[in-house]
Order: structure tokens, then C-alpha cells, then sequence
């Protein structure tokens, strides 16, 4: 039991100074103004902190096998990286393999995953079709606690899917209430460009921005929000990283249609330019999809976060060390797409969008945490400080500052992206199921203490309001 | 005291089930399930009933002197039919005489809404530009509360600014943190067509329409947004009823400019075929501005409630009785422009809204009172179920049915727009200040009782993050 | 040889009294005022006359096997049926059976299309590919005067390709200096609604409509130019039937792309309610893809035609019986797809958009003729009237009116959807070749008198600057 | 009488080889291949050039009174370095004094343009509004041959109108057949700025674009739209250099509506950089209204220009001397507006649209002399080569490059904007009325040859078709 003592609490939409009683069951048991404290109740002192939902990554692939390796941070590292930088969920991708039962993945995931130190959930990923995936569909979500499918329009030849078979998963998520999710790149433009580009000779980094220009995300995008279109199907764009699909997402959500956009904090920050450091593994460490963009794009981003046209921020954590990203030395599209980012989200998000004033402390719980419990049905458990809500909460200090370095992190990967900025705004605790994993530098994560996360189906056809 | 058992709890984010007590102090002292019921506590049953915040109207016109006549709605009769429709708060207009001091008017009209049953404030008009208004403005946002300056870019002659008078003022506004509004259509345009349509011997209610195209009204708020933007000041369009305003304002907001948009009920629910009624007096009694628009115009509304875009509801509600709507018997340009609808706001919302399925419950609460305090600087005293708030609320009947009609409402005008329309969802109880002031058809509202609102100004240049 | 005397010329930029001299060769030999009649010349009086370029029709399906039929009118009475109406030249489409050699394809379609009447052109379509379609598109450029070959996005398992071969076709088209054109729908969508509607129960024609929603038009459209601009590669999108697919190509074309636009007559003047009549063969007989829409993008596509930002008009004439529409009564996925109309087209074009004062006389010919005959490099020869151009001309009456009937008109068909209309403005005589083939009411077409006009390239990426 | 021998015939719609007979009426007699010199016929060796008709330059200057000053080329020295550009046409306007009749300044300024060496029009500013300002405008159109008025929207308290008095103008261009024209910026907002950077000490010229940004021409573009819409009156803005009022333009033509869009060359080539050069004479020499855009407004324009949604192009020539310039060294709102540019023109936009291949030259010389003709009437009279026209032509020589400095330019100024820009494409000879005006170098402009060009009005409401 642990009470939280002087801070200022704050919400998606309100700041006010309480005290917060956290039960040894992990929940949030009391909030008011100077709450005594229990016997044998730990005190944490809040004083000139905020009180925030701890953070949700709806986005993230822990020890995920891809392009011929396996992401180095596996669940434990993982979440353990969360909780230091005050993310206390996530949800993570079970990738089913060629043909794979998406149930059998599900539990083959599932069990991966017990090492998390902090709680988890599942989208499940809807890579080919058949009848056994319709009938594993509606197990995952009436029994499994999954809802929210995944689907790729790129990665042709191995993940992609056509838009008959997308079509036919969402008329099938929305019998069961489940959320689609999408990967909106058209896989044929960019394997099409990669083939030309490798055929030019361009084998480097900077040849993976070209073969994914912003036009192909912004038409799978349009394409995907017109298939959901055709049922007023509920769509969840991940990875938004142009103005031609935040505009689509935007238009369509002006026609009352229930689309979401997600942003990833990286795309806010860096630009194309980084494929072009001489340095070949730098520009490598970049390499993730979609790429980083001209930097207008990022002018639209932030509008989308700030207008509450895109609802949520994510990482798309998926980390690949040196030797890793080595396996593209000769040919850009052998470079394991991916980088890390759980543990630096919330500084970057807070640095860049709170401090320079584009965006309110509560639009700040809103993009980290609120929202997206609420778009996956995880709201009021997580997401919300209230009563009876799960005790996963961060006390950030707004003004402190520090400098991002490699060493100082706890990413099994080799590197960040952000290696040397100075950032703003951090994690001075982390508390998750009531108990400080994450205090003031020292990191407290346990191995397996993490629990999967059950979420309910929404009823057919429904969403969220967010 | 009162405790309020039993009921279900909606505020903008969430639902939960929790009772409430109010103080004497006409506070909210208490949230909890099952709270135990004080020695002298009323006890107020809300089975089956939600709970929400009381309704907000950002915009009425009281007793207002408007076209050579007077709005029959006074801020007693006014707030009275509020409290029976669910509204517990008003924001009037404050409109100055030709050259008179934005303050004596001020004074002129905190005098006449001393009688006014439940809380209100004030925007002022800027109507001219001089260094008296300059000063005023200053001693309106530290002296008198009033954080919010309206401008009307149309009613040539009479109210109409031109830009340099509403850059003025928005500079002004900016360096005291006070939100400019405006009423977006272009006077010049009006005016012409007025002229026009009279010389073509068109002298029925249907020319009012034909006077004020949605054209006139896109291209005011588009000037007023590129205005506003050039030194980023925030802007509110009150009453947007066209899709061009719709897109004007969602395009602004997506480049991160403060922009927000107002709605009124009657705007998602009838369109212009009113004007063709075969009745003079029913078309008459129609006549206000923005005029109602062909039906592809709801859609674009109802996109910009449902995605966030549109931010709040209100009424325009300016009553006028028979003998003076008959004023323009021959001339539609003296029809007294103006509605009713204080009184049926909620119900016309929840009906066409949520129980439509467009909105959910949390999304009726945000629009009809959590973002209008937001954007006001009213939250959390207003617009906000939390302990401290004022006990401001209304418990609501989402099932039950009734049948409008005049004979049946409390507004001091003899007709209601929506005669013979059946709505689901209505207003059981009305708490204001604590007090039960509708009691399931009983109103027993207080000459007097309502309180003037003092609204603290924003920072310089800041503006709320709805 | 003919003179023609008295009439008024009109290009597609100007107006001009003038004779002109038409020899033996069937080749323009003199433009000018009061020109002398050669001994042994026929005189053909003009007077009152407009002299046009004879009509380009750039889209027909004659005796083309299509959904286990063959559409009835053949190369003769199609192109006569053309003269008839004023069309003196058509481009038709050679579509190779499941795996066939394009070029063997174009051969079989070469010899089928011998007995024509007036001139002909082809475009060839790209339904598969191999090493062999590389092949043959090379041939078919440099030695068979194709330069335009034709992709569909819609009818899955049947004529359809994906974004993969649509890219490589492209790449190849570019690199010969060919036009690529596309049926932009997107066929696993229509498909997915298809196999819906018939699960549902919807069997009639309303259901073809409903199976080809808008979006799915423009979503294709959309996609087709986000992968032609992938390598600014010029793209002609046939039949533009929505407001979406005509504002996607109207942005493309304001950021510099070469995208054009054609439209079909049938499309302005007819709209979805077509598909309620309750005769279900009037119904059947306005089955064609896309479908009729609602009204409103009529709008969009005559504003597209008036402002040069759709280029084109075409017929898409394709022509079924009634015992070929009744195939499909119990199930409207197989009702032949396809109307007649070659015959109408300029007819219709001018009522609806000349007599209407939307079009001037000059965009007529240039929406009739010229632009086609730009964009597909057949101008000069065709679609201008100059010394040296092919003596293709139409005689024609502004004024005049006539209510069609399909007893009255030629195409080998049993019904016109304009029945019953009275038209302004129709052909008095059509010349091809020099020689007089529809002489006010008198149908002089012989058969095997049209010629194969090849086409050249356009240099490798380029395209005609209409 | 001149013979020009062995060029290609350049018009807006097509090339071909032929010879051209100018008589001594100044007007094209004959065209044809190979044509017979008549007797006592100078020959004009064309080979290897194109033969393009004389460039209309729609938008000049000359001498005008502006800002305390008065512009510094006058009709003969500007219309003489038009010849040597190849500009054989320009209209100028007539900018009545304060109150001025508007028919006693045409009168003015058709004596002051007596000493014109080529051919000119005029359109006359309607800067205020009354009785004789109606009754002028109609004799303007009836006895004057003005068919087109111009309307400020910007320059308060000199030039600028209100939408009251330019919608009342349009109703009566309307009803004349004129067309009216439209300088686009906010003046409200101009002036705003002008005195805000004032007052915080910006006094140089980098404020001058600072005073302008590009949302304030956006929304006067979209409001003169908006007012032109209301009864769908004709619309041509002038030096349109904003992305956001190509688009306006561009979506009103798509409507339908019939609006024009007008380019300066130098907005395509320069941008905002220009202010910021250390040397205060060279950022003054670029002031002129509006300013020099962001770089990305440029592909906007290009946009326009290559698919037809901006039809002409202009130079707004007003040149001021450095002693004129320096005026404003303390002050840039004192800087008189303005630059050279009709000698350079045609050579910018061949250079940087046609060599670069965004042009054809067929679309160069419609955006140069056939739109602009058609536009404002003067067609098939100027912008066309055909017996009967005016023998108003250039012949251009596409391959030959020339480097431009002040000195070898004929303009009444001091400086070039384009000093130092190597150009390819110039005017080998410039042929005014049948005669050789600019011969390789060699100018032979005649003071007092150029004539009144009276522009017939269009029906009312009418409009030409480009």
C-alpha cells in the first residue's frame, strides 16, 4: 500500500492537487486532498510533481523474429525500459507465422511474454485468410481477450495482405466488436521502388526513405479508410507519418466516420536528412518504416495532435543492435527495419510538445495513455485515475532536464536515437500495480510481474468516441 | 444539502456509478458510491437517471433591444426555462449602444440580469474602435470578469465591424487573454443582396435565406481564421451552420491554430424549406442568422460534433413574439432575427445526437457544458462533476419520451421551433447552486438566485486546449 | 473532292467563316473565304452550318466478348452508327483472352475490325504479365501504331491487375513513350459488395449500383495517380464518373502531373434512380461500370469538362441486347455491363452542355475531338481543321431539334437510354475521307472503308500538354 | 509588306512549318507553305525560329503616379523595351485621382499613352463609388472600348475599395459585359502589419514581405470569389503568387465558375530570400506588391500554369530608380512598389518553363498572348496568327542564350531583377503592325506608332471560355 502525497493529479482533462491511496491489490483505492495514511502504508512524496496516468505504447515488438533475426529487447528488457521511463502498458503484435493459426500465435506469444515486468495485451495480426482464421478470430476475442486486429498493406511477400482479405477481416471485427488496425504503405509501390532502386545501384540507407515516399503511405491510408468506409467500419491507423494521411484521417473523421491516427514521437523529431549521415550505421539505425519524412510533414503531425485529429503516440519499439543492422551492409532492403523508443517516448513527447507549448499537460495524459485506453477498451482500468482504476501511474517532473545517453538507459539494444539531446520533462517514479518499479533512477522491474491484459470487445460495429 | 443516490455519473470522459453530495455553499462535497446521507440532507433519487454536468448556453440574448424592438425572453424567464431544459449556466451578449463605453454597457446589463435564476456572464460586443474601448476592454478582463470580446463581421450599419477594427481588437484581446468570437458573415454581402432581393420585389421570409448564402458565411469565418492566424490569436465562430465554415475551421485547427466552432441544435435538425412554408408567421418565425441550409449542411455539422472539430453547442436563443415578427409582414429585412431554444437545447441534442447513436453520452456532456467552461475559463468550477465544483447538474432520463410543445415549455415567446416533435431524453432534475430548481415538471426557480460569473482571463495570447 | 461552302468553322479556339476544299486523298487541301469550286468538285452547302471536326470517340467496346456474350454492335454498324451521329473516328480496345499474346490479341482485333466504316485506332490492354507482355508492348509501339494501353483496377479474376503489374506497365509504357489509361475502380471492393449484396438477397440492378459505391472509384483513381506520379508517368483515367475521382485528378494536375480525365455523356445527364425503375429491363439496360450516381457529381463533372480539368468525352459504347441483359435477371453480377451511345454522344454533349450555355461551341470540338486527339497523338491528322488534316468533318445544326428514338438511329441495338429526349443540335452531314457518309438523315457508310490509323509514340515519358 | 519565310508556326494549339504575308494594313494577308513573294515585299528570314504571335503583356505601369512619385518608364520607353522583348500588346490601367470622373482619367491617360510604339489598351480602377462613377463605367464600355475594370482590395486609404462598392461594380461590369479584375491582399490586415512593424522598429525591407504573408492574399482571393460566385459574375485576379489563392481559383473553376488566374514570371523564379540581402538597394528593388513568396509557392504556380488553372501571365511593370526607391530607405512602406520586368518576360518564362520542359511552346504562347487575347477580347485580333489578324508577331529563337544586365535592356530604369541570369530562347524579331520593330539587336520603335486598341464588351454576364 503506498499513498502519494502532494502532487497535482493530472488527467486528460483537469489538473488538481490530491493525494492518492493505492491498494495492495494494485488499485487505486482513494483520491482527495490530504489523505491520512494507512498503517504500514509507505508514503511517496509527490511534492512539485505531476500525477499522470502511466504511460500506454500501443505499439511495440518485443523479441519480434523479422527479416531473418529477432528484436533484441525481449518482454522483460522491454517493459523494464517502460517502467524507467514511465510507461507501465503496452500492447505488442502477435505476428502469426506463414499460415500459422492466429490462436497457436496468440499462445505462443502469450507465453514470451510472461517474463514482462509490467502489463501487456495482444493485437492479434490477420496476415493471410481462411476459414480457420475467421473461427480463430472469434476465439481471440471472446476468449482470449484480444480486439484489435492488425493488418499490413506492405511487406509484400511476406506480411501484406490484399484488400479482399482486409476486407473481409473487418467484416469480421466488426461481428465481433473488434478494432482494425493497419500498416498503411502500398507493399507493390514499394517493392516496385526498392527493385528499381537496388537495379540503380542505390543499396544505401537513404535508398529505404525513397523507396517509401510519402505518397505511397497517404494512399494506403486513403484506400484503407475508403474499404473501412464501405461498413462504417472503426479503423486505427498505426505509424501516421505524413500530412497526406493525417489529412485523410481528418477528412474522413469530418464525415463522422471512426477513424484514429497514431503518432510515433520519433517521426515529430527527426527528418530525412538522418539517411544521409556518412556514417553508414547511423543512417542504418534510422531505418525503420515508415521512414523519417521532409519536415513539413512533421508541421502536420503536430496539427493532428493538437486539434485532436490523431489520438494517440506509440514507438513501434522494435530494436536491432549493431550486427543486426550490419545484415543490410549491401542492400538497404536487407537492414532489419526497426528502432527502439519505449523508454525515451514520454521525455521526447513532453520535451517537444509540452515545452514548447504546442501542447497542455492534459493533452499530454490524453496522447500517452488516455486515449488510447480508451480506443482499446482498456478505459477507465487504465488510462483514468480514479477510484478503482489499476494503480499505473508516473510522477513526472516537468522541469528537470537531462541529456539522452545510451548507457544511461535500459533498452537492450545499443544505441537511441536520441543520443545527446537534452530533454525536459521525466519520469521520477513509476508506479505499476501500486508498487515503485521506477525510483528516481533506480530500477526496480520484475521479471514476470507483468499480466496480460484481457480487453473486452466493444459491441458489433462500435468504437470508441475518442 | 442534498444527496444525490443512485444515479450514474457521465461527465466528458466517463460514466461510473457513484452518488453525490452538495453542500450549502451550493458546492459538490462529496463523490463516492454509497455516500451515507448527512443529519438534514435531502436526499435526491437519481435511479436510472445519469447525472451530468447542468448545461452551459454560450450564447442567449436576454431582453435584448435588436431591430427596434426587445427579445421577450428576460434573464428571469430566460434562466427559468434553462433550468427547466436542464441549463444551469448562461454567457449573454453585452452589446453596446452606438459610442457607448463597452463598460457602462456592462453595468447596463449586469443591472437588468440581476434578476436572472441561475449563473450567467457576459462577452461584450466591440461595435466601433477608440481609445476608450481600448481601456475599456483592459478594465472589462481585470475588473469585471468578462474574458471573452464578440464581433460582428455582418448586420452592416448597426453592429458590423471591418477588419482593421477586429485586428485591433484581437490584439487587444491577446495581450489581456481574452478569447475573440465571432459572428462569421460577410455584411457587405448581406447587405447587397438584401438590397437586391427587395428591388426584385422578393419581400418574403424565404429572401432571408436567399440574402445570406452559405458562401457569405464560408468566407467570413475563412477571413476571420487568416486574421486571427496572423499573430496566432485564438478565435470561437459562434453559430456555424454551413460546411464551408465546417472545413475553414477544421483546416485551421490541423495547422495547430486555436480555432473553435459553436453549433446550435436547431441547425442540425431543420433546413431551408422552412422559409417556404405557406404560413408567413411559421417561416417568420424561422427568420434568424445564420438561416437554416440545405440538408447536405447537417452532415458537415454533425462530422465536425462527432470528430472534435465543433467544439460546442448553444442556442442563439433571441425570442420574438408574434406581433414582433409581424414588424417585417412586408419586408424580411425587419423581421426580428431570432429563436427560441434555451429550454429544449438538451433534449433536441440527446434525441439527434445519442440517441441517434452519432454521439455518445461522454461526447453530449463535453458539447453542451465540459468544453464551452473549458473554452470560457469557467472549468472545473462549471462543466465538471469533481469535488469543489459548483453543484450545477442535471439528471437526466435517457429513455423517456415527450411530445414538444409551447403550451408545455417556459420561455416568454409563443412558439417553439420544434412544435409537435417527439424527443427521447429529457431533463428530470435540475440542480443549481445545490438547489433542486426542476423537479420533474415542477419549476421552482428563484427570481434573482443566479450569480454573475466572473471569468478570469487566460494568459496572454493562451487559450484552452479543447 | 468536296467544297464545302458557307459554314461557319469552329476549333477548338475560334470561330471563322470559311470554305474548305476537301480532295481526293481525303485530306483538307484549302481553308478560306469564298474559295473557287475545282471543275468536277461537288459543292456541299454549310450554310447555317457550324463545320466541326468530325467526333473521336476514344472509348468503345464493338463486338467485344464480354461476360459470356459478345456485344452486338460490330466494328461496320458501330462505326456507321458513329457516322450517323457525327463520329468520324473511334480508338477501341484489343483485350487479350486469359494469357494471350498481346500482339496476337491485336492482330485477331486488327482483322475483326476491317469492315469498319470510318477510321479506328486501338488501344491494348495489359491484363497479365510476363516477359512476353514486355515483349509485345515493344512491339506494339514501334511496329503497330499502338501507343495507349489500357489497365483495369475492377472485375477480379477477369480482366483486373494489381498495383504490381499496373507499376511494371507503366515503367514499361513510359520508357516506349506509350500512354498508360485505367479503369480505376477497385475490384476486391467491388467484389467484397457484389458477394454481399447476393448474400443478402439483392439481386436486382439497384444492387449493381450499391456494388460500386463512389469511394471506390475515386479510392482508384486516387491510387492509380499516386503510382503514376511515383515516376510522373502521364495517366488518362476513363470514364470519370465522381466528384472524388475528379477532384483527385484536379489536384494532381495542379501539382504538375499529366493526368487526364474523360467523361461519358451518360453520366451528366442520367443519375442512380435509373436503377429503381420498376420495369426491371429499363433498369437492366442502364447496368454499365461505372454505375449512374446520385446527382450531385454531375456538378463535379461538368465543372471538371468547363474549367479543361477533364479533358475528354467518350461513350464506352458496348452494346446488349435484351436476351443478353436478361442473362442476368435472377442475379445482377451477371448482367453485360455496357450501353450504347456513339451515335448520341455529340448530340447529347451539345444540349446538355452548348444549348445550356455551359460549354462554348470551341470547348465542344475541343471535348469531342481535339483534346483526344492531342492526348492520344493523333493531332494534327485528326480533331483539327487545317490544310493537311484528314477531311474528317461534321456539318453542324445548332438549332436544330429532334426527340430520339432508337428506331430512328442505327446502332445495332435494342434501345437507347435516351428515349424519348429532344435534343438541340445534331449532325447534317458527316464527311470521312473526303466523301459525304451521313447526309441529313441518309447513311452512306460503307463498309471496310475505315483505315487503321497508327499512332506514334510520344518521346519516352512524354505526353501531350493538354 | 513582309514576307516571313521558311519559320514554324507557333500557336496555342499547334506547330507547323509555313510562311506568313503581312500587308501593309498590318495585318496577316496570307499563310501558307512556300508562299510567292509579291513585288516590292521585304523577306523576314525565319528559318530556324518559331514564329509566335506578339506578346500580350496584360498587367503595366506606365508612367504612373504611385506613392508620391511617378514610375519611371513611360509609354514610349516601356512599349519600345516590350518590342525588344517581343511583346507587341500590353493594357495598362487608368487609376482615376481621388474623386476623379473615371471617364475624365481614361481621356488623361489615352494623352499620355499617345507616344506608345505598339498597340494598348486600358482597364480602368473603380476606387470609389457614385452616381457618375455608374454612368462612366457604361460609357467607358459603350464609347471608350474598356471592357474590363480593376478593383484593389488592398492599399487603404489610396486605392482600396470595400466589398459594398466592388460587389456593386461587378453588378454593373455585369450588366456592361466587362470583366472585372482584382488586386488580391487584405488591406486591413496590410496596414495592420505595416504599422505593427513599424512600431516594433522593423523599418526594412525584409518587412515589407513580412506585411504580407501569403494568408492575406489567400483570403482576399477567396473573398472576391466568394462575392464574384454570388451571381456567378466573371472574375480575373491579377498577379496571383500564393498556393492558397491558386487553389481558391482552382476549386471555384471546378465549380464551374468562371474565374482567371494571372502569373509574374519573377514570382516563378524568385522568393522571399530576395529581402534579406545585406545590400539595402538590391531588397528595395525587389519591393512590389504582392511579394516574393516561400519557394513552395512556386511549384503552386507552376501547378496552375501547366495544367490550365492559371491562364496568363503578366509583369505588373512599374519601375522606379534608385532615387525613387531610396525614398523608403527609412521606412519600407514609403518604398514605391514595383519592378521591371515586359522586356524580360517572355525570355524568363521560355527559359524557365519551356526549356525545363514544363511548358510546350504551344502552352507558352497561350499563357503569353492567346489566353490573355481571349480574355479580354482582343482575340482572334491579337494572340492568334490567321489571315485577318493583327501582324503582331515575334519570332523566337528557342536554342539561342544570352545573359541579361541592365545595360543591354531598353527599360526606362536602372536595374534588372534578372542581372546576371543566363536565359535561353530570345526575341530575334519582334514584328508590331507588319513592320520590324526589333531586329537581333537592333531597335527600330517609332514613338507614337502604337494605336488605341478598343476591346469590344462580351454579352452580360458573359465571359470568354479559357
Amino acid at each position: 500500500m503506498i499513498l502519494i502525497k502532494g502532487g497535482i493529479i493530472v488527467t486528460a482533462e483537469r489538473q488538481y492537487r490530491s493525494d492518492i491511496l493505492c491498494n495492495d491489490a494494485g488499485l487505486i483505492a482513494q483520491i482527495g486532498p490530504d489523505l491520512e495514511c494507512p498503517t504500514g502504508c509507505e508514503i511517496v512524496d509527490a511534492a512539485g510533481l505531476l500525477v499522470m496516468p502511466g504511460g500506454i505504447d500501443p505499439h511495440t515488438h518485443m523479441e519480434m523474429p523479422f527479416m531473418g533475426t529477432t528484436a533484441s529487447d525481449d518482454f522483460y528488457t522491454g517493459t523494464a525500459a517502460g517502467l524507467a521511463g514511465g510507461t507501465t502498458s503496452l500492447i505488442d503484435f502477435v505476428i502469426p507465422g506463414q499460415g500459422q493459426s492466429l490462436y497457436e500465435a496468440w499462445q505462443e506469444w502469450r507465453m514470451k511474454a510472461e517474463k514482462a515486468a509490467s502489463d501487456y495485451g495482444f493485437h492479434v495480426a490477420v496476415t493471410h485468410w481462411d476459414d480457420r482464421v475467421h473461427a480463430d478470430m472469434g476465439r481471440l476475442v471472446t476468449e482470449a481477450g484480444v480486439n484489435s486486429f492488425k493488418h499490413f498493406m506492405a511487406y509484400k511477400n511476406a506480411l501484406m495482405i490484399d484488400d479482399a482479405i482486409f476486407l473481409r477481416s473487418m467484416q469480421r471485427a466488426a461481428e465481433l466488436g473488434a478494432l482494425c488496425t493497419v500498416h498503411a504503405e502500398n507493399g507493390d509501390a514499394v517493392s516496385f521502388l526498392q527493385a528499381q532502386l537496388l537495379a540503380q545501384g542505390e543499396t544505401g540507407p537513404h535508398a529505404h526513405a525513397l523507396s517509401r515516399p510519402p505518397g505511397v503511405e497517404g494512399e494506403a491510408a486513403q484506400r484503407a479508410i475508403t474499404l473501412a468506409a464501405l461498413r462504417d467500419t472503426p479503423l486505427y491507423v498505426v505509424h501516421v507519418s505524413t500530412r497526406e494521411a493525417t489529412e485523410a484521417i481528418a477528412a474522413a473523421r469530418l464525415k463522422g466516420l471512426k477513424v484514429y491516427g497514431e503518432v510515433l514521437p520519433q517521426h515529430l523529431v527527426f527528418d530525412e536528412t538522418v539517411y544521409h549521415d556518412p556514417d553508414w550505421l547511423i543512417a542504418a539505425r534510422h531505418v525503420m518504416s515508415p521512414p523519417f519524412r521532409e519536415k513539413s510533414h512533421q508541421q502536420a503531425l503536430w496539427g493532428g495532435l493538437m486539434s485532436g485529429q490523431l489520438q494517440t503516440t506509440a514507438t513501434d519499439h522494435c530494436c536491432f543492435c549493431r550486427e543486426q543492422k550490419e545484415r543490410g551492409r549491401d542492400d538497404f532492403t536487407r537492414i532489419p527495419n526497426g528502432v527502439p523508443g519505449i523508454e525515451e517516448r514520454m521525455s521526447v513527447l513532453w520535451h517537444h510538445g509540452v515545452a514548447t507549448g504546442r501542447l497542455t499537460p492534459e493533452q499530454f495524459v490524453a496522447l500517452t495513455s488516455t486515449n488510447t485506453a480508451r480506443i482499446f477498451n482498456l478505459y477507465p482500468r487504465k488510462g483514468c485515475i480514479a477510484v478503482g482504476s489499476d494503480a499505473d501511474l508516473v510522477l513526472w517532473d516537468a522541469q528537470a532536464t537531462r541529456t539522452v545517453t545510451v548507457d544511461a538507459l535500459h533498452q537492450n539494444v545499443d544505441y537511441t536515437l536520441y543520443e545527446g539531446m537534452t530533454l525536459t520533462g521525466l519520469a521520477r517514479k513509476t508506479i505499476s500495480q501500486g508498487v515503485v518499479t521506477w525510483d528516481d533512477g533506480l530500477l526496480r522491474a520484475e521479471r514476470g510481474k507483468g499480466r496480460y491484459i484481457r480487453r473486452p470487445a466493444f459491441a458489433p460495429g462500435g468504437a470508441s468516441s475518442v
